[in-house]
């Protein structure tokens, strides 16, 4: 059991408790002049987001009944990248962000030079934490899943989005491009976190073609919601400023869609992504559940 | 062999190129909106410095007759940390310059998000080179290499000790922090790649005592010949603003111990490097050339 929740608000929760637990163990003050550096990450890392990615490694590898110790560390791996890729991205040369889940940014809570290390630090800690024999024995699962990790957050992958989303300032993408740029700088991840949970219960890569069906159409429909949370939803229930993509004029899935061909899309993908795990039984109740809050969260 | 150079100006050429020709390999033009980042890697990885991070991989790997391709990626990943490091270093908010290696810094050359993304993604390579198969195909050795340059770039290294240097503007150290400081910012990643090498050529941990203490050594002797540099050197030769520490009232080796006995101090370290070797023949003559190279170098 990887969990010990059976509803999605349940796991949730507890998913949060346990990703909170580990990151104020790894992050704890070292009584030295790093304090600050050390309060940045925890202000960034603890205590918020709906930890959606680490919820995905847990959820996938419950699938494979691996050991839940396991699972936390590497959800941890992959919260620590998507914690450092956000106090990246509100920085002023970037999205230029003051508020981010409910709380000031990091450079806006302490200084930019800290934000840039605490993110860089982030980004070291996660690999650190997955090349550590204490986080899985086996070096060969170890190195899949830096692997995995590595690729879905660098160029190809997280980063290298965020590049092309600066780019749809400066120019028009139209709808292929821009599914390739939500595909990279959203989609990788969260591809990369439902790839770990099956690293983990050791299938072999042809056996992950459900899985990795599951993830791509997860990942855009998460999208296609974060679009239309960000025209629609609430600033103070999101906890960061909303219509900014609007007020950039840049092209999303919405402005190329249009509010209700998007929606349509969402729903249709989130189906098609229930649809990929019809070989697993209520051992992936809880995926589906991921999938169905993903177009009715309201944040 | 992993160098064909029998003389250190030899090995240096020759390592330059080879580290050169690999990032152009690694870093061509995607033929895509994410073609500036790309350039900004390329303006920031290839065609300077001193690469004397890979010259150690390569020279300690020369030890165990490692295989040349192998130490040449491993070498590679250790220098992108390197190189990513000093992009987000030069930043604004961070050291603000505006020359390195004798170019323009990547936020003057680019701008500053791109110089940000370009750091992250150079951070998120090094860890797929070390990652992949083709790097070298036991996993246990992938691992410990991954484990190896996490911990020496996070924030128990190099990262956290470019966080102290930050606090060293606002506090005055003393002589065993000013040490720890640099053993951290500087002496961590030099250590790795010595490091490295010793994990390419397969010596267990409790093999690798000498070479630990050479790099420890090789280590605070560069960064004191980097302080003194810094006060004497030559801003065209160094491709880089000099005495910033000076100008910023901040305490270094040089401030506290002054110059002569800094002098004296850095040539201690590199006979005591140089001791540590002692068990070793020949082949450690390019590691006892590299040593003494860091008092003699004029850049």
């Amino acid at each position: 059991m990887t969990l010990a929740a059976t509803t999605l608000p349940e796991a949730l929760a507890e998913v949060a408790e346990d990703i909170d637990r580990r990151f104020a163990e790894l992050l704890a003050d070292p009584g030295d002049p790093r304090a600050s550096l050390y309060a940045a990450m925890r202000h960034a890392a603890i205590g918020g987001g709906k930890r959606l990615r680490p919820l995905l490694v847990f959820a996938t590898a419950h699938l494979f009944a691996v050991d839940r110790n396991c699972a936390g560390w590497v959800a941890t791996a992959l919260e620590a990248i998507h914690v450092y890729s956000l106090i990246h991205d509100d920085l002023p040369a970037m999205d230029d962000d003051d508020m981010r889940r409910g709380k000031p940014t990091v450079h806006k809570a302490f200084d930019e030079a800290t934000a840039i290390l605490a993110g860089d630090c982030l980004h070291a800690l996660a690999f650190e934490i997955l090349a550590d024999p204490s986080t899985h024995a086996d070096p060969f699962v170890r190195s899949e899943l830096i692997l995995d990790l590595a690729r879905a957050s660098g160029p190809s992958g997280m980063a290298g989005g965020q590049q092309m989303d600066l780019e749809a300032e400066r120019q028009t993408f139209d709808l292929a491009t821009v599914t390739r740029l939500q595909q990279m700088k959203t989609g990788a991840l969260i591809s990369a976190a439902v790839e770990a949970g099956a690293i983990l219960g050791r299938v072999p890569p042809e056996g992950r073609t459900h899985l990795r069906g599951y993830a791509h159409d997860l990942g855009l429909a998460f999208q296609i919601a974060d679009d239309l949370l960000d025209v629609e939803g609430d600033e103070a229930a999101a906890g960061k400023k909303l219509r900014k993509d609007q007020d950039a004029g840049k092209a999303t899935f919405l402005s190329l869609l249009g509010v209700e061909r998007a929606r349509e899309q969402c729903r249709m993908l989130v189906a098609q992504a229930i649809e990929h795990l019809r070989d697993y039984g209520p051992e992936a109740d809880l995926l589906r559940a991921i999938a169905a809050y993903v177009v009715e969260r309201d944040r």
